[in-house]
């Protein structure tokens, strides 16, 4: 998949009337995590605030950077597409996509210019008005019977599929130590089918199904060098034990 | 594709540690905007409590049915798939995967039982110790300069993730067997812990090393009911063993 990180500074979130500065603050941390930094505000109740800063946390650049406007025209001038956050757009005439959709169409049109991703007021989210325009709604699939996230909530979803959009899926994985060879796998096998067998733990009756049994618990693991060796050191020892018990 | 709507039910959202009761009640409105009910707080620093219920919103009933454990053991008891959030799991033992792939996989082990997603604390999310009690580990893609999302941000990105895996289905195929519980194999290492001890393998210097490096290699197996079956009857037969030595 192709990798377009640098697109999300082609995004603007822009919240429209937000009445609750905290909101903003918690919106702002949320674009930060998922490395989004242009936020655009619509004539806000109340900016700039203590209470935005307080829960901005790490993310007081993005609120120091932000636009504040009069008119959610002036914050979509410039934009190559407009994307509406609605969980009902049941008056809206263009395409209503789901969020993942959306993200996808959003990376892929930041190649062109600005994309806007807007969200209405806490209480009633986006009017028919503002719905109108924008080219393109997205909804947030949730439950039917409380569709309500918190602002905050929905702009950390909303940047995380943008994220995941731009991206190529990478994340961070555990460090891998050094794969067994097949040789050190084989006889780990073999040294086990031999001490189990001395043990009188395998069954006469049905060796067959143990060792396949183990075989494929231990292939999942994809087991490491180390690893084989603690075994074989476990077996190692269990033989010394049987030595002795049978010396005794 | 297969639609489970109903097994978002079996998935518990376990809350280690929360400090702030607000994002408690946060973390029960971003459920339930998703179709998830099953909150378990263990040890929280102050609940039942006024401000998780404002922050709850519309969604007081699962404060209400929120169960309050003291120990992460007990939250875990029972399921078949445990899953710890972590943005760097760096000493963690096994597998790692994007919360995407986790969400996936989480649903599918919910035909089981319960599976379990677990979030740390605000300052330092889930302590060495905690992740190694997880099977897996689900990392949310994030921005490498701050990956700090709030706690209910979190978990509104889970859920969010487990509810689009519950109802458009993916392609992860469900297992073929059914998976050990976390209770079964918590007793599993101990029962392993007694026997290399009584064989004198673990290394009283640093006992510590070993330990993990086996809990590392379980966990990537994933282990199943059968296997742990047949590992703790290998560690019964050396206990027999020993015995039968001690005694000549």
């Amino acid at each position: 998949m192709p990798s377009h990180p640098e697109r999300l500074s082609a995004v603007r979130i822009v919240l429209v009337a937000t009445s609750h500065p905290g909101n903003i603050g918690a919106a702002a941390r949320a674009m930060h995590t998922m490395g989004l930094s242009r936020l655009v505000l619509v004539d806000p109740r109340s900016f700039p605030d203590a209470e935005a800063v307080a829960l901005a946390s790490g993310a007081t650049a993005i609120l120091d950077d932000a636009r504040v406007v009069a008119t959610l025209d002036e914050a979509l001038a410039g934009c190559v597409l407009t994307i509406g956050l609605s969980a009902r757009p049941r008056e809206f005439a263009g395409r209503v996509l789901a969020l993942r959709e959306a993200a996808a169409e959003a990376i892929a049109q930041c190649a062109f210019g600005d994309v806007a991703l807007v969200f209405g007021t806490e209480m009633s989210g986006l009017s028919n008005d503002e719905l109108a325009r924008c080219s393109v709604i997205a909804t947030i699939p949730a439950n039917p019977d409380y569709a309500s996230l918190n602002l905050a909530a929905a702009v950390q979803v909303v940047s995380y599929e943008l994220r995941l959009a731009a991206s190529d899926g990478s994340v961070w994985r555990a460090p891998r130590f050094e794969p067994a060879s097949f040789d050190e796998i084989e006889a780990l096998y073999a040294h086990g089918t031999r001490t189990l067998a001395d043990m009188r733990f395998l069954d006469p009756q049905m060796p067959r199904r143990l060792l396949p049994r183990l075989r494929r618990l231990f292939a999942r693991a994809t087991l490491e060098k180390e690893e084989v060796s603690i075994l074989r050191g476990i077996l190692a020892r269990i033989d010394q034990i049987l030595g002795r018990r049978e010396r005794s």
